[in-house]
């Protein structure tokens, strides 16, 4: 830190992303990618529109916009188009947090949230998951505060029913509610649905995951004109030109191409389900999924070390060095051919553990 | 606005970018985009990263903070790579000003840092240009506060000597000096050189204007390895896969061939020296320029209306509706041709109008 550090960031401690290795090759099952490139179109679209990179992309991002609103069936004027989930989640907490407004979230979610009400200088209170590592609804339902809920919860992997958003909505009339869906395209419900009904609800999307896109840093808003309105002029107030041409054109050509991710989808599925089934044969605790990980322990090693061997072998998983969750790991499900590589290292490492 | 939008920018009135139309097609003078697209290395290179786009970008852009480095003749410490010039700015009004360290920049200078100040609840003040619309040096020294200038300003185009920074960040030595550089390729001197002597010195460059790549968003930071860090801190608590994968492939291409963007700017100086001759010749002032734009008046017509004319007959030109300087136009210098159009339309509006 040098002495020109604004002391108002005194206490700020950075997020820290999964781990990008370059050292060697992994069965990269640490950051919850697609293992599935983009389909053909995609790249075709990117790689087209690099020609044209000496004119300014279009801040509004009109045509993907559009195309988001018709995918989602909510009017353009309820979607904002954004560099990642992370900047519309950021752009949140600076629109709907300040210390009349603190933010709140389950102690155990994507730990991003609690960066970003300290980066802004927003209070912030974190409500315990129950035991079995469900959101408690009834804590967050009147909590009068700005809410962040993500949906599938990361990194357990668990989901709520729409009722429960609803009702949370619902009970916080004067407060927004942010509903992150970054993985719930995995089986889970979408709330955007519901935000006709509840202007004070945004739902906060991604390209990252369920179309093969974090590479690419693209994510979307849905919610009232009100709120978007709001979240724009965020927006044009930070980096209007947030989106690059290849991205925009990217994200247009996946839409247009919706069933192809779809399918990857359900494919990520298929290998979660294949799995949970194989690892509940070994014995192992796993919560249930609704997202492209899954959230694992076993009585028969400790989370920290299952993490390093598995490391060794050249498997990158994720372990959260965090009270009540330090026992446990996070998988990625990536492909068939990947899961079975990372069953096969952990039958190794459990027979050498014997 | 919604009911739900913070307080604290009950003030904010966001950035304004110039118009991007798509109503018809322009002869398109108004952006200080590059006429010329990237060389087909760059294209390239981008086009190839798309194939990987599931994977999540290098966070530290690495390679490309290394080759930033080498071209600049510093270390991989001393630069920070984002999200275009803006997002570099941004971090370093959140990094280096609070209510104890106001900034302070130009009457008359880059719209973007009065909201950047907005944004984030800094106190600034603006120092009036001189009557010669060049920089009040002296009123910068010893000024105690955070300074911010564009070097060459915009939309002036006029430059100050390295000397002149020198002088400022030596009598500022609390305070941090952000000197704006994204008009420095066509003519001016960087104080890239001077980061190494005044570890308050940060210097903020882009690839949108001399390296034809305002569609791939991408900015760079260099000073000290103090400021950088806490810049990188910001980064990694704001949104740290801030640039994609096919920018950082371009950006690298890019600086790979290096002669390339650099002849294009030795053109834009030509095409700058033939329109300045062209416009003195039609009796227009015309501010000495060191960048890829000039700022000219005329006593025949007057700015709003010479931009409106403009603009029925198809060339788009900036006109700011600002005290000072709303008699001025603001004209991007782009290829030899677009500037024959541009003077032939000029030469019909003075003959129409007499």
């Amino acid at each position: 830190m040098s002495r020109f550090f604004s002391d108002k960031y005194a206490a700020l401690t950075p997020y820290t992303p999964g781990e990008q290795p370059k050292d060697m090759r992994y069965v990269k099952l640490n950051t919850n990618e697609s293992p599935f490139p983009p389909c053909e179109a995609v790249i075709k679209a990117a790689a087209e529109s690099a020609g044209l990179l000496q004119l300014y992309p279009d801040p509004d991002c009109t045509p993907l916009a559009k195309a988001i609103a018709k995918r989602y069936g909510v009017g353009y004027e309820n979607v904002i188009v954004n560099n990642g989930s992370d900047e519309t989640l950021n752009f949140a907490f600076m629109a709907f947090c300040d210390k009349d407004h603190p933010a709140v979230f389950p102690d155990i979610t994507y730990g991003f949230y609690p960066v970003f009400a300290m980066l802004n200088g927003v209070p912030y209170t974190e409500i315990p998951l129950k035991d079995d590592f469900t959101v408690d609804v009834d804590a967050f339902c009147g909590v009068n505060k700005t809410v962040f809920i993500a949906n599938p919860n990361a990194p357990t992997g668990v989901a709520l029913p729409l009722c429960a958003i609803a009702r949370i909505a619902e009970s916080n009339p004067d407060n927004v509610v942010v509903i992150d869906e970054a993985y719930v395209d995995f089986g889970a419900d979408s709330a955007v649905k519901l935000t006709e009904k509840y202007g004070n609800l945004l739902v906060v999307q991604t390209f990252s995951k369920s179309r093969s896109m974090a590479g690419a840093r693209l994510g979307y808003g849905i919610g009232s004109a009100g709120l978007v309105a709001d979240l724009q002029t965020v927006k044009y107030s930070t980096n209007p030109y947030n989106i690059n041409r290849m991205t925009i054109a990217a994200g247009l050509a996946s839409l247009e191409n919706d069933g192809f991710s779809m399918a990857n989808c359900r494919m990520i599925e298929e290998n979660r389900a294949f799995t949970v089934r194989e690892l509940k044969k070994l014995g192992f605790t796993v919560l249930p999924s609704l997202a492209n990980f899954i959230f694992i322990r076993s009585d028969r090693i400790d989370g920290k070390s299952l993490y390093l061997r598995m490391k060794e072998k050249g498997v990158l998983i994720r372990h959260f060095d965090k009270e009540r969750i330090c026992d446990f790991n996070r998988v990625s499900i990536g492909s068939r051919e990947q899961m079975e590589v990372f069953l096969d290292t952990l039958r190794t490492i459990l027979e050498e553990t014997v």
